[in-house]
Protein backbone atom coordinates (compact mmCIF):
# COMPACT_ATOMS: atom_id res chain seq x y z
CA UNK A 1 0.00 0.00 0.00
CA UNK A 2 0.92 3.80 -0.67
CA UNK A 3 -0.34 6.16 2.51
CA UNK A 4 -0.93 8.70 1.68
CA UNK A 5 -2.15 12.06 4.42
CA UNK A 6 -4.22 14.99 2.23
CA UNK A 7 -6.52 18.72 3.35
CA UNK A 8 -5.15 21.66 5.00
CA UNK A 9 -2.49 21.53 7.66
CA UNK A 10 -3.23 20.35 10.80
CA UNK A 11 -6.44 19.05 9.31
CA UNK A 12 -4.87 15.91 7.29
CA UNK A 13 -7.35 12.86 6.54
CA UNK A 14 -5.68 9.48 5.28
CA UNK A 15 -5.92 8.18 2.09
CA UNK A 16 -4.08 5.66 -0.07
CA UNK A 17 -2.60 5.94 -3.97
CA UNK A 18 -3.98 3.37 -6.33
CA UNK A 19 -2.49 3.81 -10.38
CA UNK A 20 -1.29 7.20 -9.18
CA UNK A 21 -5.29 7.95 -7.64
CA UNK A 22 -5.86 9.61 -4.34
CA UNK A 23 -8.65 8.05 -2.31
CA UNK A 24 -9.94 8.79 1.27
CA UNK A 25 -9.64 6.02 3.95
CA UNK A 26 -11.15 8.50 6.86
CA UNK A 27 -14.02 5.89 6.74
CA UNK A 28 -11.94 3.10 7.52
CA UNK A 29 -9.05 4.81 9.66
CA UNK A 30 -8.89 7.75 11.91
CA UNK A 31 -5.06 8.84 11.05
CA UNK A 32 -1.80 7.52 10.36
CA UNK A 33 -0.56 7.83 13.99
CA UNK A 34 1.10 6.15 16.89
CA UNK A 35 -2.10 4.50 17.55
CA UNK A 36 -2.37 3.26 14.00
CA UNK A 37 0.72 1.19 13.89
CA UNK A 38 0.41 -0.07 17.32
CA UNK A 39 -2.79 -1.60 16.68
CA UNK A 40 -2.18 -3.34 13.53
CA UNK A 41 -4.04 -0.70 11.37
CA UNK A 42 -1.80 -1.78 8.54
CA UNK A 43 -3.25 -4.95 8.70
CA UNK A 44 -6.12 -4.29 9.11
CA UNK A 45 -6.08 -1.58 6.43
CA UNK A 46 -5.12 -4.08 4.07
CA UNK A 47 -7.83 -6.60 5.10
CA UNK A 48 -10.70 -3.38 4.83
CA UNK A 49 -9.54 -2.19 1.59
CA UNK A 50 -9.58 -6.14 0.15
CA UNK A 51 -13.20 -5.88 -0.03
CA UNK A 52 -13.21 -3.26 -2.38
CA UNK A 53 -15.10 -1.02 -0.51
CA UNK A 54 -16.56 2.25 -2.54
CA UNK A 55 -13.75 4.80 -1.46
CA UNK A 56 -14.57 8.77 -2.64
CA UNK A 57 -11.88 9.54 -4.64
CA UNK A 58 -9.49 12.71 -3.87
CA UNK A 59 -9.02 15.31 -6.25
CA UNK A 60 -5.06 15.34 -7.37
CA UNK A 61 -4.97 19.22 -7.00
CA UNK A 62 -6.02 18.83 -3.12
CA UNK A 63 -3.08 19.72 -0.93
CA UNK A 64 -0.81 16.24 0.19
CA UNK A 65 0.11 16.63 3.58
CA UNK A 66 3.42 14.49 5.76
CA UNK A 67 2.17 10.49 5.05
CA UNK A 68 2.69 9.85 8.80
CA UNK A 69 1.12 12.35 11.54
CA UNK A 70 3.47 14.46 14.21
CA UNK A 71 5.79 11.38 15.58
CA UNK A 72 7.20 10.96 18.89
CA UNK A 73 10.42 11.98 17.24
CA UNK A 74 12.38 12.15 14.29
CA UNK A 75 15.73 10.47 14.15
CA UNK A 76 18.57 11.45 11.74
CA UNK A 77 21.79 9.44 10.75
CA UNK A 78 24.56 12.06 10.38
CA UNK A 79 27.02 10.55 7.40
CA UNK A 80 25.91 7.59 6.54
CA UNK A 81 26.77 7.36 2.47
CA UNK A 82 30.05 5.70 1.22
CA UNK A 83 30.23 7.84 -1.55
CA UNK A 84 29.84 10.93 0.65
CA UNK A 85 32.74 9.64 3.10
CA UNK A 86 34.60 9.62 0.21
CA UNK A 87 33.84 12.43 -1.60
CA UNK A 88 35.07 14.60 1.93
CA UNK A 89 37.70 12.48 2.73
CA UNK A 90 35.62 11.75 6.18
CA UNK A 91 36.61 8.26 7.59
CA UNK A 92 33.59 5.97 7.39
CA UNK A 93 32.32 6.07 10.66
CA UNK A 94 32.32 3.55 13.15
CA UNK A 95 28.81 3.21 14.42
CA UNK A 96 26.31 5.46 13.56
CA UNK A 97 26.21 9.48 14.21
CA UNK A 98 22.64 10.11 15.34
CA UNK A 99 20.59 13.46 16.18
CA UNK A 100 16.96 14.49 16.52
CA UNK A 101 15.07 16.89 14.34
CA UNK A 102 12.41 18.64 15.95
CA UNK A 103 9.21 17.06 15.21
CA UNK A 104 7.54 20.50 14.17
CA UNK A 105 9.50 20.34 11.23
CA UNK A 106 7.15 18.15 9.85
CA UNK A 107 5.33 19.38 7.07
CA UNK A 108 3.99 18.26 3.20
CA UNK A 109 5.85 16.63 0.47
CA UNK A 110 5.41 19.84 -1.32
CA UNK A 111 4.60 22.77 1.13
CA UNK A 112 6.92 25.67 0.64
CA UNK A 113 10.24 25.30 2.48
CA UNK A 114 10.41 28.57 4.86
CA UNK A 115 13.90 30.11 5.18
CA UNK A 116 13.99 30.98 8.57
CA UNK A 117 14.83 34.78 9.68
CA UNK A 118 18.85 35.54 9.73
CA UNK A 119 19.21 32.70 7.68
CA UNK A 120 22.55 32.87 5.41
CA UNK A 121 22.67 29.12 5.05
CA UNK A 122 20.04 26.74 4.66
CA UNK A 123 21.14 23.86 2.62
CA UNK A 124 19.25 20.47 1.14
CA UNK A 125 19.35 16.84 1.95
CA UNK A 126 17.49 14.10 -0.12
CA UNK A 127 17.13 11.04 2.55
CA UNK A 128 15.71 7.70 2.51
CA UNK A 129 13.41 7.22 5.66
CA UNK A 130 11.32 4.92 7.36
CA UNK A 131 8.58 4.69 9.89
CA UNK A 132 8.37 2.51 12.91
CA UNK A 133 5.50 -0.39 12.59
CA UNK A 134 5.71 -1.22 16.22
CA UNK A 135 7.41 -0.49 19.91
CA UNK A 136 11.28 -1.22 19.32
CA UNK A 137 13.79 -1.51 22.49
CA UNK A 138 16.55 -3.57 22.03
CA UNK A 139 15.83 -5.40 18.80
CA UNK A 140 17.88 -8.25 17.08
CA UNK A 141 19.40 -7.12 13.81
CA UNK A 142 17.84 -10.23 12.28
CA UNK A 143 14.17 -9.46 13.91
CA UNK A 144 14.44 -5.47 13.00
CA UNK A 145 12.53 -5.65 9.49
CA UNK A 146 9.75 -6.76 11.55
CA UNK A 147 9.50 -3.27 13.36
CA UNK A 148 9.82 -1.03 9.71
CA UNK A 149 6.03 -0.04 8.55
CA UNK A 150 7.31 1.47 5.10
CA UNK A 151 9.48 3.62 3.22
CA UNK A 152 9.03 7.58 2.25
CA UNK A 153 11.40 10.33 0.63
CA UNK A 154 12.23 13.17 3.08
CA UNK A 155 14.32 16.39 2.28
CA UNK A 156 16.19 17.04 5.76
CA UNK A 157 16.57 20.33 5.41
CA UNK A 158 19.32 22.27 7.39
CA UNK A 159 20.71 25.76 8.26
CA UNK A 160 24.28 25.25 8.28
CA UNK A 161 24.81 28.54 10.20
CA UNK A 162 22.86 27.21 13.30
CA UNK A 163 23.58 23.96 12.70
CA UNK A 164 27.77 24.54 12.78
CA UNK A 165 28.50 27.27 14.07
CA UNK A 166 26.37 28.74 16.81
CA UNK A 167 28.23 26.31 19.73
CA UNK A 168 27.53 23.11 20.18
CA UNK A 169 25.24 20.54 19.25
CA UNK A 170 23.31 20.28 15.71
CA UNK A 171 19.89 21.25 17.06
CA UNK A 172 19.61 24.42 15.93
CA UNK A 173 19.97 23.76 12.38
CA UNK A 174 17.68 20.68 11.87
CA UNK A 175 14.53 21.54 13.22
CA UNK A 176 13.44 24.84 11.86
CA UNK A 177 9.51 24.79 11.05
CA UNK A 178 8.93 23.16 7.27
CA UNK A 179 12.62 21.88 7.17
CA UNK A 180 11.20 18.02 6.78
CA UNK A 181 9.08 17.83 4.06
CA UNK A 182 8.24 13.72 4.00
CA UNK A 183 6.40 12.23 1.16
CA UNK A 184 4.36 11.94 -0.69
CA UNK A 185 3.45 8.57 -0.02
CA UNK A 186 4.53 6.20 2.97
CA UNK A 187 5.55 2.61 0.87
CA UNK A 188 4.25 -0.31 2.79
CA UNK A 189 7.77 -2.62 2.76
CA UNK A 190 6.00 -4.86 0.13
CA UNK A 191 5.75 -2.23 -2.24
CA UNK A 192 10.33 -1.56 -2.35
CA UNK A 193 11.86 -4.74 -4.40
CA UNK A 194 15.30 -4.00 -2.61
CA UNK A 195 15.16 -1.18 -0.20
CA UNK A 196 19.33 -1.04 -0.62
CA UNK A 197 19.44 -0.30 -4.46
CA UNK A 198 17.21 2.97 -4.77
CA UNK A 199 18.37 5.21 -7.06
CA UNK A 200 17.67 8.98 -6.13
CA UNK A 201 18.05 12.34 -7.12
CA UNK A 202 17.64 16.13 -6.21
CA UNK A 203 17.85 19.42 -7.89
CA UNK A 204 17.72 22.38 -7.22
CA UNK A 205 15.96 24.75 -9.62
CA UNK A 206 16.58 22.33 -12.56
CA UNK A 207 19.90 21.37 -11.96
CA UNK A 208 21.07 18.08 -10.44
CA UNK A 209 23.30 19.00 -7.52
CA UNK A 210 22.31 14.85 -5.16
CA UNK A 211 22.36 11.46 -7.47
CA UNK A 212 23.06 8.74 -5.87
CA UNK A 213 21.57 5.22 -4.60
CA UNK A 214 20.70 3.66 -1.55
CA UNK A 215 23.30 0.62 -2.14
CA UNK A 216 25.88 3.07 -0.91
CA UNK A 217 24.11 3.45 2.34
CA UNK A 218 27.14 2.64 5.04
CA UNK A 219 24.57 1.53 7.86
CA UNK A 220 21.29 -0.24 6.74
CA UNK A 221 18.02 0.28 8.45
CA UNK A 222 18.04 -3.11 10.04
CA UNK A 223 21.37 -2.66 11.73
CA UNK A 224 20.04 0.94 12.32
CA UNK A 225 16.92 -0.19 13.60
CA UNK A 226 19.02 -2.44 16.21
CA UNK A 227 21.59 0.15 16.63
CA UNK A 228 18.93 2.98 18.00
CA UNK A 229 16.66 0.47 20.17
CA UNK A 230 19.91 0.41 22.36
CA UNK A 231 19.67 3.96 23.13
CA UNK A 232 16.01 4.67 22.85
CA UNK A 233 12.55 2.88 22.80
CA UNK A 234 10.88 3.55 18.99
CA UNK A 235 7.57 3.84 19.18
CA UNK A 236 5.04 3.23 16.19
CA UNK A 237 5.26 5.93 14.00
CA UNK A 238 8.62 7.40 14.73
CA UNK A 239 10.53 8.51 11.91
CA UNK A 240 13.94 7.43 11.02
CA UNK A 241 15.84 9.08 7.99
CA UNK A 242 18.90 7.60 6.82
CA UNK A 243 21.21 10.05 6.16
CA UNK A 244 22.10 11.81 2.86
CA UNK A 245 24.63 11.09 -0.14
CA UNK A 246 26.97 13.91 -1.60
CA UNK A 247 25.59 16.94 -3.43
CA UNK A 248 24.58 19.34 -0.49
CA UNK A 249 25.13 22.93 -1.01
CA UNK A 250 27.60 22.87 2.14
CA UNK A 251 30.35 20.42 0.17
CA UNK A 252 30.08 22.65 -3.15
CA UNK A 253 33.62 23.44 -4.23
CA UNK A 254 35.00 26.02 -4.68
CA UNK A 255 31.81 27.65 -2.51
CA UNK A 256 29.25 26.62 -0.81
CA UNK A 257 25.80 27.16 -2.45
CA UNK A 258 22.90 28.12 -0.34
CA UNK A 259 19.34 28.67 -0.82
CA UNK A 260 17.28 32.00 -1.37
CA UNK A 261 13.82 32.80 -1.68
CA UNK A 262 12.30 31.99 -4.85
CA UNK A 263 14.69 28.55 -5.28
CA UNK A 264 12.67 25.33 -6.39
CA UNK A 265 14.28 22.20 -4.98
CA UNK A 266 12.80 19.06 -6.15
CA UNK A 267 13.68 15.29 -5.52
CA UNK A 268 12.99 11.43 -6.13
CA UNK A 269 13.38 8.20 -5.03
CA UNK A 270 13.05 5.19 -7.16
CA UNK A 271 9.83 3.61 -5.70
CA UNK A 272 8.91 6.63 -3.60
CA UNK A 273 7.63 9.27 -5.92
CA UNK A 274 9.18 12.88 -5.73
CA UNK A 275 8.41 16.08 -4.12
CA UNK A 276 8.96 20.05 -4.73
CA UNK A 277 9.41 22.31 -2.52
CA UNK A 278 9.26 26.40 -3.26
CA UNK A 279 11.95 28.38 -0.93
CA UNK A 280 10.37 30.96 0.62
CA UNK A 281 11.42 34.29 3.16
CA UNK A 282 9.89 33.80 6.63
CA UNK A 283 7.47 36.63 6.83
CA UNK A 284 4.81 37.33 9.52
CA UNK B 1 -1.82 25.74 41.34
CA UNK B 2 0.45 22.61 41.94
CA UNK B 3 -0.72 20.24 39.17
CA UNK B 4 -0.04 16.81 39.74
CA UNK B 5 -0.75 13.41 37.57
CA UNK B 6 -1.45 10.11 38.87
CA UNK B 7 -2.03 6.45 38.69
CA UNK B 8 -0.17 3.59 36.16
CA UNK B 9 2.52 4.44 33.35
CA UNK B 10 0.48 5.57 30.48
CA UNK B 11 -3.22 5.94 32.31
CA UNK B 12 -2.42 8.64 34.38
CA UNK B 13 -5.28 10.93 35.45
CA UNK B 14 -4.78 14.81 35.71
CA UNK B 15 -4.63 16.35 39.66
CA UNK B 16 -4.34 19.00 41.86
CA UNK B 17 -1.87 19.05 45.16
CA UNK B 18 -3.70 22.02 47.64
CA UNK B 19 -1.55 22.22 50.98
CA UNK B 20 0.15 18.89 50.37
CA UNK B 21 -3.08 16.58 49.60
CA UNK B 22 -3.90 15.25 46.43
CA UNK B 23 -7.17 15.96 44.38
CA UNK B 24 -8.64 14.26 41.24
CA UNK B 25 -9.64 16.55 38.42
CA UNK B 26 -10.01 14.50 35.42
CA UNK B 27 -14.07 15.75 35.95
CA UNK B 28 -12.87 18.85 35.05
CA UNK B 29 -9.84 18.13 32.62
CA UNK B 30 -8.99 15.70 30.10
CA UNK B 31 -4.97 15.74 30.11
CA UNK B 32 -2.29 17.89 30.95
CA UNK B 33 -1.23 17.51 27.31
CA UNK B 34 -0.85 20.09 24.21
CA UNK B 35 -4.56 20.78 23.50
CA UNK B 36 -4.88 21.92 27.43
CA UNK B 37 -2.27 24.40 27.13
CA UNK B 38 -2.99 25.50 24.07
CA UNK B 39 -7.20 26.04 25.11
CA UNK B 40 -6.25 28.12 28.38
CA UNK B 41 -6.89 25.10 30.25
CA UNK B 42 -4.61 26.70 33.58
CA UNK B 43 -7.29 29.83 33.22
CA UNK B 44 -10.63 27.14 32.77
CA UNK B 45 -9.13 24.82 35.59
CA UNK B 46 -8.29 27.74 37.83
CA UNK B 47 -11.65 29.22 37.20
CA UNK B 48 -13.61 25.94 37.66
CA UNK B 49 -11.66 25.45 41.19
CA UNK B 50 -13.04 28.69 42.11
CA UNK B 51 -16.45 27.29 42.77
CA UNK B 52 -14.99 24.93 45.03
CA UNK B 53 -16.27 21.77 43.26
CA UNK B 54 -16.39 18.69 45.31
CA UNK B 55 -12.99 16.62 44.36
CA UNK B 56 -12.45 13.12 45.25
CA UNK B 57 -9.37 13.10 47.46
CA UNK B 58 -6.11 10.79 46.02
CA UNK B 59 -4.15 8.68 48.43
CA UNK B 60 -0.56 9.16 49.16
CA UNK B 61 0.32 6.30 48.34
CA UNK B 62 -0.60 6.25 44.43
CA UNK B 63 1.86 6.54 42.09
CA UNK B 64 2.91 10.24 40.50
CA UNK B 65 3.61 10.35 36.58
CA UNK B 66 4.84 12.92 34.68
CA UNK B 67 2.95 16.35 36.18
CA UNK B 68 2.67 16.57 32.19
CA UNK B 69 1.68 14.20 28.97
CA UNK B 70 4.15 13.32 26.66
CA UNK B 71 5.55 16.56 24.66
CA UNK B 72 5.89 17.28 21.03
CA UNK B 73 9.61 17.70 22.35
CA UNK B 74 11.81 18.43 25.28
CA UNK B 75 14.95 20.52 25.17
CA UNK B 76 17.48 21.11 27.51
CA UNK B 77 20.36 23.49 27.67
CA UNK B 78 23.91 22.38 27.97
CA UNK B 79 26.34 24.15 30.52
CA UNK B 80 23.95 26.85 31.83
CA UNK B 81 25.37 27.96 35.14
CA UNK B 82 28.15 30.29 36.50
CA UNK B 83 29.38 27.95 38.90
CA UNK B 84 29.87 24.96 36.79
CA UNK B 85 31.52 26.66 34.08
CA UNK B 86 34.15 28.05 36.74
CA UNK B 87 34.22 24.81 38.38
CA UNK B 88 35.63 22.83 35.16
CA UNK B 89 37.22 26.30 33.91
CA UNK B 90 34.86 25.97 30.91
CA UNK B 91 34.29 29.63 29.34
CA UNK B 92 30.99 30.80 29.94
CA UNK B 93 28.70 29.91 26.59
CA UNK B 94 28.28 33.25 24.19
CA UNK B 95 24.85 31.42 22.98
CA UNK B 96 22.82 28.67 24.81
CA UNK B 97 24.02 25.04 23.60
CA UNK B 98 20.62 22.97 23.15
CA UNK B 99 20.08 19.55 22.73
CA UNK B 100 16.87 17.30 22.67
CA UNK B 101 16.30 14.46 24.82
CA UNK B 102 13.65 11.77 23.31
CA UNK B 103 9.97 12.05 24.75
CA UNK B 104 10.12 8.19 25.48
CA UNK B 105 12.35 9.31 28.69
CA UNK B 106 9.68 10.75 30.79
CA UNK B 107 8.79 9.21 33.58
CA UNK B 108 7.66 9.78 37.17
CA UNK B 109 9.54 11.70 39.90
CA UNK B 110 9.79 8.29 41.93
CA UNK B 111 9.96 5.97 39.64
CA UNK B 112 12.60 3.72 39.61
CA UNK B 113 15.27 4.63 36.73
CA UNK B 114 16.80 1.67 34.89
CA UNK B 115 20.57 2.09 34.05
CA UNK B 116 20.59 0.48 30.50
CA UNK B 117 21.51 -2.21 29.15
CA UNK B 118 25.75 -2.07 28.76
CA UNK B 119 25.64 1.45 30.40
CA UNK B 120 28.75 2.01 32.98
CA UNK B 121 28.44 5.64 32.95
CA UNK B 122 24.99 6.65 34.52
CA UNK B 123 24.79 9.89 35.62
CA UNK B 124 22.43 12.17 37.18
CA UNK B 125 21.93 16.02 36.42
CA UNK B 126 19.51 18.33 38.72
CA UNK B 127 17.29 20.57 36.66
CA UNK B 128 15.06 23.20 36.77
CA UNK B 129 12.71 22.91 33.87
CA UNK B 130 9.61 25.49 32.41
CA UNK B 131 6.52 24.14 30.46
CA UNK B 132 5.57 26.32 27.39
CA UNK B 133 2.13 27.37 27.74
CA UNK B 134 1.05 28.88 24.39
CA UNK B 135 2.56 28.48 20.54
CA UNK B 136 6.20 30.60 20.40
CA UNK B 137 7.44 31.62 17.46
CA UNK B 138 10.31 34.70 17.12
CA UNK B 139 9.28 36.10 20.86
CA UNK B 140 10.28 38.86 22.37
CA UNK B 141 12.36 38.41 25.26
CA UNK B 142 10.67 41.23 26.81
CA UNK B 143 6.99 38.99 25.91
CA UNK B 144 8.64 35.51 26.87
CA UNK B 145 7.09 34.92 30.35
CA UNK B 146 3.25 34.92 28.76
CA UNK B 147 4.65 31.57 26.54
CA UNK B 148 5.68 30.17 30.44
CA UNK B 149 2.65 27.82 31.80
CA UNK B 150 4.86 27.33 34.34
CA UNK B 151 7.93 24.92 36.25
CA UNK B 152 8.98 21.54 37.42
CA UNK B 153 11.94 19.67 38.90
CA UNK B 154 13.35 17.33 36.40
CA UNK B 155 16.46 14.94 36.64
CA UNK B 156 18.50 14.98 33.24
CA UNK B 157 20.04 11.50 33.81
CA UNK B 158 23.16 11.15 31.19
CA UNK B 159 25.34 8.04 30.13
CA UNK B 160 28.60 9.77 29.67
CA UNK B 161 29.78 7.34 27.49
CA UNK B 162 26.87 6.50 25.32
CA UNK B 163 26.79 10.51 25.14
CA UNK B 164 30.48 11.72 24.33
CA UNK B 165 32.72 8.46 23.61
CA UNK B 166 29.83 7.23 20.81
CA UNK B 167 30.72 9.32 18.27
CA UNK B 168 29.20 12.83 17.21
CA UNK B 169 26.09 14.14 18.92
CA UNK B 170 25.18 14.09 22.79
CA UNK B 171 21.05 12.11 21.35
CA UNK B 172 22.19 8.58 22.77
CA UNK B 173 23.18 9.54 25.79
CA UNK B 174 20.48 11.40 26.80
CA UNK B 175 16.73 9.51 26.00
CA UNK B 176 17.18 6.51 27.35
CA UNK B 177 14.00 5.26 28.80
CA UNK B 178 13.21 6.84 32.31
CA UNK B 179 15.65 9.30 32.19
CA UNK B 180 13.94 12.67 32.56
CA UNK B 181 11.52 12.16 35.56
CA UNK B 182 9.78 15.19 35.99
CA UNK B 183 8.02 16.45 38.87
CA UNK B 184 6.72 16.05 41.61
CA UNK B 185 4.21 18.83 40.16
CA UNK B 186 3.86 21.43 37.53
CA UNK B 187 3.76 24.85 39.65
CA UNK B 188 2.20 27.77 38.32
CA UNK B 189 4.34 30.90 37.47
CA UNK B 190 2.39 32.81 40.86
CA UNK B 191 3.32 29.67 43.34
CA UNK B 192 7.15 30.96 42.65
CA UNK B 193 7.95 34.34 44.38
CA UNK B 194 11.33 34.38 42.01
CA UNK B 195 12.31 31.61 39.99
CA UNK B 196 16.10 33.19 39.74
CA UNK B 197 16.45 32.49 43.50
CA UNK B 198 15.34 28.77 43.83
CA UNK B 199 18.11 26.80 46.16
CA UNK B 200 18.63 23.08 44.72
CA UNK B 201 20.24 19.91 46.23
CA UNK B 202 20.50 16.49 44.88
CA UNK B 203 22.09 13.66 47.18
CA UNK B 204 23.02 9.97 46.28
CA UNK B 205 22.60 7.53 48.78
CA UNK B 206 22.64 9.95 51.35
CA UNK B 207 25.63 12.47 50.42
CA UNK B 208 25.09 15.43 48.82
CA UNK B 209 26.65 16.05 45.32
CA UNK B 210 24.66 19.00 43.72
CA UNK B 211 23.72 21.95 45.60
CA UNK B 212 23.21 25.41 44.39
CA UNK B 213 20.33 27.91 43.22
CA UNK B 214 19.11 29.06 40.19
CA UNK B 215 20.55 32.41 40.73
CA UNK B 216 23.51 31.03 38.65
CA UNK B 217 21.95 30.53 36.08
CA UNK B 218 23.58 31.77 32.80
CA UNK B 219 20.50 32.34 30.49
CA UNK B 220 18.03 32.79 32.54
CA UNK B 221 13.78 31.73 31.05
CA UNK B 222 13.04 34.81 29.01
CA UNK B 223 16.18 34.61 26.89
CA UNK B 224 15.73 31.01 26.26
CA UNK B 225 12.19 31.08 25.09
CA UNK B 226 13.66 33.99 22.90
CA UNK B 227 16.47 32.26 21.94
CA UNK B 228 14.84 29.00 21.07
CA UNK B 229 11.76 30.17 19.43
CA UNK B 230 14.45 31.58 16.57
CA UNK B 231 15.04 28.26 15.57
CA UNK B 232 11.25 26.37 15.86
CA UNK B 233 8.38 26.81 17.27
CA UNK B 234 7.89 25.65 20.35
CA UNK B 235 4.70 23.75 21.06
CA UNK B 236 1.83 24.11 24.19
CA UNK B 237 3.03 21.29 26.75
CA UNK B 238 6.83 21.11 25.46
CA UNK B 239 9.44 20.74 28.08
CA UNK B 240 12.71 22.98 28.46
CA UNK B 241 15.44 22.21 31.14
CA UNK B 242 17.46 24.58 31.56
CA UNK B 243 20.90 23.26 33.08
CA UNK B 244 22.21 21.74 35.99
CA UNK B 245 24.94 23.16 38.09
CA UNK B 246 28.25 21.33 39.18
CA UNK B 247 28.21 18.17 40.89
CA UNK B 248 27.65 15.56 38.21
CA UNK B 249 29.17 12.31 38.81
CA UNK B 250 31.33 13.35 35.26
CA UNK B 251 32.69 15.52 37.48
CA UNK B 252 34.02 14.38 40.45
CA UNK B 253 37.69 14.79 41.40
CA UNK B 254 40.12 12.79 41.10
CA UNK B 255 37.41 9.67 39.21
CA UNK B 256 34.23 10.09 38.30
CA UNK B 257 31.45 8.36 40.13
CA UNK B 258 28.84 6.45 37.83
CA UNK B 259 25.44 4.49 39.31
CA UNK B 260 25.06 1.89 40.41
CA UNK B 261 21.78 -0.88 40.90
CA UNK B 262 20.66 -0.14 44.29
CA UNK B 263 21.62 3.77 44.47
CA UNK B 264 19.39 5.83 45.75
CA UNK B 265 18.86 9.68 44.42
CA UNK B 266 16.99 12.55 46.06
CA UNK B 267 16.66 15.96 44.45
CA UNK B 268 14.73 18.84 45.33
CA UNK B 269 14.43 22.53 44.61
CA UNK B 270 12.85 25.50 46.64
CA UNK B 271 9.18 25.41 45.82
CA UNK B 272 8.88 22.76 43.58
CA UNK B 273 9.43 19.70 45.69
CA UNK B 274 11.92 16.50 45.73
CA UNK B 275 11.61 13.37 43.80
CA UNK B 276 13.33 10.27 44.42
CA UNK B 277 15.00 7.40 41.73
CA UNK B 278 16.43 4.11 42.78
CA UNK B 279 18.28 2.77 40.43
CA UNK B 280 17.68 -0.71 38.88
CA UNK B 281 19.79 -2.69 36.54
CA UNK B 282 17.79 -2.92 32.85
CA UNK B 283 15.74 -6.74 32.55
CA UNK B 284 13.47 -7.90 30.34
Amino acid sequence: MKLIRFGEVGKEKPGILIEEKRFDVSSIVTDYNEAFFENDGLEKLKKALESNPVLPEVDASVRLGSPVARPSKIICIGLNYVDHCHETNAPIPEEPIIFFKSTTALCGPNDDVIIPKNSEKTDWEIELAFVVGKKASYVEEADALDYVAGYCLHNDYSERAFQIERGGQWAKGKGCDTFAPLGPFLATQDEIADVNNLSMWLTVNGKTFQNSNTSNLVFKIPFLVHYLSQFMTLLPGDVISTGTPPGVGLGIKPDPIYMKAGDVVELGMEGLGSSKQLAVAYSK
